[in-house]
């Protein structure tokens, strides 16, 4: 907060992390009228001045603990037994600070300088000296630690000290008058009014957030507030689509000729050897599961979904979300012109490696997902049960490849983090945005690459019946099921949706703080404990909460749903509303540990949510290309509507499912491959069918791509141009219709506008009669002091 | 400018135009040691105080001339001897002006007021009458006027007055202080190093003419000049893809195929009955032209042209030419926040009668177009001259085209006027925008309709020979060339924008002025004017100058240029060389418009470039997809393709030309459209080839779509795909790349910033010490004044 500089960013760490633990403090006097309660609030010796703001810092010589306010200032200096950091630090902070012993000196010098700054801006201090025990931290980590620090030793950058430009920065934050007088209450309200399950359905009291908190935390907040609250009417359409495939289902014409009985298609085997002819009318469970997700509706829900993800990262919705927790308005847009992006010199040093990574992650992703159907298919031991309850084996294999990707998640956040580091970021800010672009693409694509795969890869590149591709020597490409692979697509991202929120959100979030407090509390016995909970000031208490470690991780899981909820959100249309009661939870869940679980972090001035603004209109433009594809490439609607147009005799779908089967004679099987049972299904097969288009034994051109496949290939791209291009059309036209600053903050900016001139003219007028031959330019405008002053 | 309320609009715009000639103005006393030339710099009547700005007007009734400055004001009052309005006027507020005569009264009362706040200001005044003779107005366009207003009469608005508002804002714009002090000097320096054609290859001094002509002005030659900067490179790769073309025209296989004699292929005749057979070497020349333009480089020139378009349009060129314009970084940003856009409420009625109007245009101009093709295949009488010499005859038709669209442009620049003032926007600043967008939308439309259709319709529903589509009756719709339509695109292109850039701009822009000061000189005898010339006043004389009619006609050439170039450069490379040529002289024909031609505009502040930027960038958005669709359905690059490496038995393009003929059976004509000379080539024919994708006579199917048909169709939707968000892609990623703002710029803010900060801390250190408990809340920081202050 204080240092700017990346090359002090490691040494100022120090300083705020810690303990205070001031066991001699002594009592407040009680003789006064103000101080009631030491323990809601610190005051200073004498029992009158109130603290402001406390510093806390453990040390390896002989260092202080300061608190000073902007009135007043107390600093508590003391002394800690034990040299190892405490359990709930960063590990890699931590190795790093056996690296800095000999900077030492150089911290004492910096800390003396720095009070003596603050003395100079007029605050009080006072020192106080503690004494607390401090367990061990993990040995194995720090073994692990210091491994990794010798083996990347050469890569560390090598960072001068750059003292001189700090010096003028260091009494910069307490400049400014910061009183909060209702801190306590602010809390009680808080906890009362906002960290309640039991209130979802009301509105956040985002002003009371921002100033408890600070602004960056306030704007989390407020965006997931107004995020969760554009997700009811995704979340309302999503079910309305959802039911009308559920009551469409039974007047689906493919559906109902799949079950028909009497179409009797023998079917090509789904594996080599161990699988036999099969009915088509097996299928007839997933064909009519599939039309709940793939139906006429789910185009129009597509359209409405990638609409919606662009309009939530409008600069409309955008300012409200500024608005409500910034609340300033024209100091708002002063701010912003300073957003001076990184030049591209900057940056090359991050693609090389993020490439390679990334490339690695997607293959990675795939050959894991493969893994995890195949561990799902041995699982299931028979032949007939393999080809039949395709649904199961799914179900299974997505389970397998969620708990992978869940592992592999926390894997590439410390490769992200290792990868920033090596690259020596400038400032803090742009550490921060370069781990969390790292963080992101790593992420997201274990997230995604096994849905991907599956929407289109899987079951595009089989081959055909007697030619089928292989990979590594004898293993085949999966075939989807007859209804085409959106029912498994539907069933995997369900699983990984549902599944990386219950288990993230409820196992991550609360059970691990709360494992965590456990562990602290057990190490101090309970007759101890209560006697401390009696005598502890509150700002002492406080101290044994967990660090606050930054918005980042709840700002990734939010992006990560945002992708799930539009990206592939044709395959899924339940997709909102599972998003959306996940974050009715989310939103309590994440204000309780604020709260109660937490240190009050630092205040953090912030102008706008930084990178994950990009991130999200990035994902927003995705989803729209995306869902085409899925929609023209995955669901069976182009090839239903082509056979309806072009080639059916009625016009109407009647002969569809027989439209997309080919024909194979057995007889063409490579050697080898043909099932061991062939009379398995108590007829002699000739003839099988498959699903693909092409041309029949018996034509010119046997098993060539027909003209109907590339007919409807043809449709599939116009498909996807038509599907883009409109979409991307009325997005900007729903942009022009929708001002960029809703008009009743556009009337309050117009308003101070108004003052500014008025305050500008009188002060021209003024000006005027003085000094009639003044400077020919026009001057700027200058902005009026905010409208409280 | 002082009347910013459209309900004033046109009443206010009675005050500025009119006449200035006080034949009786006293002589400046000569005696002082300042004024050395009262016809380089107007003088008071005392000849010491200097005159800063003449406002003159021309009266029904006894009224007023003004002169004014900020330290002095002249006012000359003079009687007119006759009502009607000069010559040069715009004919429709003379109209309206008739029926203003009961306003008098009221107009003479605001100006009293108006005058009286003038003097409030400290600002002095002296007036002046002069007898003038003005001629009559063109009787013709009065009295069309006369009647346009009758017909439209109940259409007309019927605003209330507003006075009370205005009161107030009548006295802003004197209340700074402005001070032309070089003024003289400035116009002989903007005519020594700006508008000359010898000095083309020099920098524009932008801040001189922002100096002398204001802001706007300046903004659009600033704009002007990167665009022709960024014009250069473009340039030089079109030049380089031509050349390209130029050497690889003996290597192309395709065309040495349509020239070889040996192949001897006889083609389906082009029209009913008057055609015969032909031969397909005979098409030669034209196969050879089409590959100047239809080679793989065009696809590398339009990704190229469509990351161009996009940068242009950039937020940084678009930050460097406002701050080479404006100069003024931070108030720059501070009113940039103030743009508020239009609600869709006030934007509906637009809607309507534009979407109207351009459904016609569109429908107007390929009937025009169709127009022109038959005449020019009218004035070539013989069948031969038709199907053969198809290049005259198309570039008849395209010149035919030409002028009809100039003349359209006239018609619709007056449509859209009309449509404006019938919606009655309420401020000037969205009167001007409605009304540009509404010019812009018909004229592009105009402009662009005959090329959009001979690109992606004509030549697509011809139909088939013995199956030929026909419209209103017989008319058969046009064939392409055998090489494709783009060689016909090209030249089309390019006589529409030679001819639009010579006619308009030397015919128009240099022609029309030279006639218009012809006819006004030719009314005052030349010993009279030389007389004139002598007595006159600077201000006289520039009174005798033409009047500033805004920068739009400026702005809209440019878009119809910038969307030749960008939109269909994928056909004719050239494009931004000829851009480039119109472009340098253009910037010095404007610079001698501006200043020996116009009257001075009164200077106007202007943040960017307002609607022109919104069209600038929907342009280069529209050009990506246009692009993708001209090279994927124009060019013959993705059949040649999709045979290289599907069909081809070698793998090279040998047997390209014969794969894209279908064969016809002669036998299958329709009866009374076969040829009247089938013995025209020498010999029987049985079988005629015609380009398309269709199956053989002898097939099962005959003249369906083939197979190869949907695998091209396919190859083409899919390359459409892969272009535009390849294009998009690479354009997000080079925006990524360069800094929003650039890095010059960027320090010079930082800098400006810190200052800012500065100050702050200074203000914020006294406060502390009276003020300990303050507010809270953080204060908005203040703009510093601009650096001279």
């Amino acid at each position: 907060m204080f240092l700017s500089r990346r090359s002090s960013r490691d040494k100022a760490s120090q300083y705020v992390r810690g303990v205070t633990f001031p066991s001699h403090l002594r009592k407040a006097q009680q003789g006064n009228e103000r101080p009631k309660d030491p323990k809601l609030w610190p005051y200073f010796q004498d029992g009158l001045r109130r603290i402001d703001y406390v510093l806390t810092y453990h040390v390896q010589k002989p260092q202080s603990t300061r608190k000073q306010s902007s009135k007043s200032c107390l600093c508590c200096k003391f002394r800690r037994e034990q040299s190892n950091p405490p359990a709930h630090e960063d590990p890699e902070l931590a190795a790093q600070e056996q690296r800095l012993d000999y900077h030492d000196d150089d911290q004492r010098l910096r800390r003396e300088e720095f009070e003596e700054n603050l003395r100079e801006m007029g605050l009080e201090m006072e020192r106080e000296e503690g004494k607390y025990e401090v367990s061990h931290g993990s040995s194995i980590v720090e073994k692990v630690n210091m491994f990794m620090q010798k083996v990347t030793a050469p890569l560390q950058p090598n960072v001068g000290e750059n003292r001189m430009e700090n010096v003028k920065h260091l009494s910069y934050p307490f400049s400014r008058e910061k009183m909060y007088v209702i801190l306590i209450l602010s809390l009680q309200i808080l906890y009362e009014e906002w960290a309640s399950y039991s209130i979802f359905y009301k509105y956040q009291p985002i002003g009371l957030i921002r100033k408890y908190f600070g602004e960056k935390v306030g704007l989390y907040f407020a965006w997931l507030g107004v995020y969760t609250q554009m997700l009811i009417p995704a979340a309302i359409v999503g079910v309305i689509v959802f039911l009308y495939g559920c009551a469409t289902v039974e007047d689906n014409i493919p559906s109902m000729e799949v079950c028909d009985e009497r179409n009797n298609i023998t079917m090509c085997p789904m594996c080599d050897r161990a699988c036999s002819y099969w009915k088509l009318v097996t299928a007839c469970g997933t064909a009519r599961a599939s039309h709940l997700f793939d139906n006429a509706a789910t185009v129009f829900f597509a359209i409405f979904m990638a609409l919606w993800g662009q309009q939530l990262c409008s600069p409309f919705m955008f300012t409200r979300t500024l608005v409500a927790a910034v609340h300033q308005l024209l100091c708002l847009y002063i701010l912003r012109a300073g957003n001076v992006k990184l030049t591209c010199k900057d940056r090359m040093p991050a693609y090389m490696t993020i490439i390679i990574c990334v490339t690695l992650a997607i293959v990675f992703g795939v050959v894991l997902y493969r893994v995890s159907i195949m561990t799902a298919l041995h699982m299931s031991s028979t032949p007939t049960f393999r080809t039949n309850i395709r649904a199961t084996v799914k179900t299974t294999a997505a389970i397998i490849n969620l708990i992978i990707i869940i592992i592999m998640d926390e894997v590439y956040g410390a490769i992200a983090r290792w990868l920033t580091i090596m690259e020596v970021p400038k400032t803090d800010k742009s550490f921060e945005e370069r781990l969390i672009f790292k963080t992101f693409i790593l992420k997201f694509a274990n997230a995604f690459t096994p849905i991907v795969y599956l929407a289109f890869f899987r079951g595009r590149i089989i081959g055909r019946p007697g030619k089928y591709i292989y990979v590594m020597g004898s293993y085949r490409m999966e075939e989807c099921a007859h209804a085409g692979c959106l029912m498994e697509l539907c069933i995997q991202l369900c699983i990984t949706m549902l599944g990386k929120q219950l288990i993230q959100n409820n196992l991550f979030e609360i059970g691990v703080p709360k494992l965590k407090k456990m562990l602290r509390q057990r190490k101090i016995d309970k007759k101890h404990q209560e006697e401390l909970n009696k005598t502890l000031h509150r700002h002492e208490k406080d101290h044994f909460l967990g660090p606050f470690v930054g918005l980042n991780p709840e700002y990734m899981e939010m992006i990560i749903q945002f992708g799930m909820v539009t990206v592939f959100v044709a395959s899924f249309p339940l997709a909102p509303l599972f998003a959306l009661l996940n974050n009715i939870i989310e939103i309590r869940l994440d204000a309780k540990k604020f709260v109660t679980e937490l240190r009050r972090p630092i205040a953090v001035r912030a102008k706008d949510i930084g990178i994950w603004y990009t991130l999200l209109r990035g994902l927003s433009k995705v989803a729209v290309i995306v869902n085409a594809f899925v929609i023209a490439f995955t669901s069976d609607l182009i090839p239903r509507l082509v056979y309806q147009y072009m080639y059916s005799p009625d016009g109407t779908l009647h002969g569809f499912v027989n439209h997309t089967l080919s024909y194979f004679n057995v007889s063409h099987f490579q050697p080898g491959t043909e099932p061991m049972e062939p009379m398995h299904l108590g007829y002699k097969v000739e003839v099988c069918r498959y699903k693909d288009y092409r041309d029949p034994p018996w034509s010119a051109t046997p098993y060539e791509f027909s003209r109907e496949f590339w007919a409807i290939l043809a449709a599939r791209l116009a498909f996807v141009i038509v599907f883009q291009n409109v979409v991307m059309l009325m997005s900007d036209f729903v942009d022009w219709l929708i001002p960029d600053i809703p008009k009743d903050i556009s009337i309050q900016i117009h308003k101070e506008r108004n003052l500014i001139v008025e305050l500008f003219m009188k002060q021209e007028r003024g000006k005027k009669y003085r000094n009639t031959i003044g400077d020919p330019s026009p001057q700027p405008l200058r902005s009026r002091p905010s409208s409280q002053a």
